[in-house]
């Protein structure tokens, strides 16, 4: 590569994110194909048939084939099912295409959600806010000893008491919750009530989802989160906080699961 | 929505990014379904049709009913297509499974990119390194007009001489992409030969196709390109240039294209 400079180039040696496209089948169907960073690919299927609702535990996965040397190979899962579940073929590709009279919005994709069950993950006990602010610098901690390639994102799952359980990275925000919540189901630790999920990237509609899949009840994440995320978490009941940053958080939902003791002022709306 | 800072909890108002479900259905077939922010929708449409191959000329969408005021017809966009347009119903949401033996992998993704017609795209001259670190800040100035909501994802068409032509916004990085190539398409001016595209976010694999679907010679961001990325840019003929921030910025790949004056010291790597 080569860096321009106030008007100097030189020659530079740089490291890529790496991105490569990952497809999982099961026998002569394509459960989906995603592009990933290479790395936790076992965790990453796992995570991903757990968290689109097309296994429902642990057990539901027979096998995995990870992928082999060939090139032909190289980039495909093969996953045995148990015989026992039952999946749409195009399921996974096309999870908003109501394929039916309703068409696609926010309700119909929320309604569909709630048939799979997902709803108001349980917390034991509410969260102290002083320990949320602690949880974006232990994140950034662990991913400053991991090479440096312009940045990946992060997935990390904390204990109900602040304490770093697992992160994984990838290239894409989805994967990176993928592999954390895969990791927990591969051990044998879901649904993960009382404890939290921090993205380094928005928490958008579909992180969402994921997060309630795997039974957490507080998602937080340095940015914002979209409207239909807010949305979502409202309805079935998840706490989402966002711009958690210094000493500072908002409480977009499920506010009543956060420990905040000052009063809110009258008339504000 | 409430605000936590320093111990004390306050209600606040904030701006959320909008985030809805569009699906794009010609006839009974569903061409893709996307999360996007409402605005420009005609222009996603267009562009996302065009940059996924599934059209190839403007004329080729001979009709476009934008989503209606109901509830199910709220987040649909129905497209006719000229009879001649051929199209598999499942290519857009699965454009990287391969279906066959070679399974999937980069050079599976590529090759297919390939047999497209995707390649070389044109630059009349060298583009100017001074010129290029102007283009940041002229994005970051259009933006701040913009409603603050945490960061919604930009791409900007830039002619070569680096004049601002369209800047187009949306919570998804593709989308963004789409909405200015679409903008470009309804308004008879691709290819864009000698034009560059600045995107705010990484440029992944599925953005570079994008701009050289567009026939543009030059993709720009303020962030580091994947490893994937740089390999199709450099086998396809696009000039990638990544880390654009201040006086500096690192070129990936089709460094030609870019008139750059100070000597490269030898025996660098």
């Amino acid at each position: 590569m080569t860096q321009w400079q106030d008007s100097k180039a030189t020659r530079v040696e740089d490291y890529l994110a790496a991105e490569e496209p990952l497809e999982m089948r099961a026998g002569q169907y394509s459960l989906g194909v995603t592009l990933r960073t290479p790395g936790d690919d076992e965790e990453l299927v796992a995570g991903f048939l757990f968290t689109e609702g097309i296994i429902s535990r642990r057990e539901d996965m027979v096998a995995l084939r990870m992928p082999g040397e060939t090139d032909t190979e190289r980039n495909l899962v093969r996953v045995t099912l148990d015989p026992t579940v039952r999946f749409a073929s195009d399921s996974a590709a096309r999870k908003f295409s109501a394929g039916s009279a309703c068409g696609v919005c926010g309700k119909a994709s929320i309604a569909q959600l709630r048939r799979r069950g997902l709803r108001h993950p349980e917390a034991a006990s509410r969260f102290n806010p002083e320990m949320l602010c602690q949880l974006p610098p232990i994140l950034r901690e662990t991913q400053a000893v991991f090479v440096r390639t312009g940045g990946l994102h992060a997935a990390a799952i904390f204990s109900p008491t602040g304490e770093l359980l697992v992160v994984r990275e990838d290239i894409g925000r989805h994967n990176a919750v993928d592999k954390a919540i895969g990791w927990a189901l591969l051990g044998g630790r879901l649904p993960l009530s009382g404890h939290i999920l921090l993205v380094s990237g928005r928490g958008g509609f579909e992180i969402i989802q994921k997060t309630i899949a795997a039974g957490i009840p507080l998602l937080a994440s340095v940015s914002a989160p979209s409207s239909l995320a807010v949305q979502l978490a409202r309805e079935l009941g998840l706490t989402l906080v966002g711009f958690l940053r210094g000493r500072r958080f908002v409480i977009y939902a499920g506010e009543e699961r956060i420990a905040i003791c000052a009063s809110v002022p009258a008339g504000a709306s």
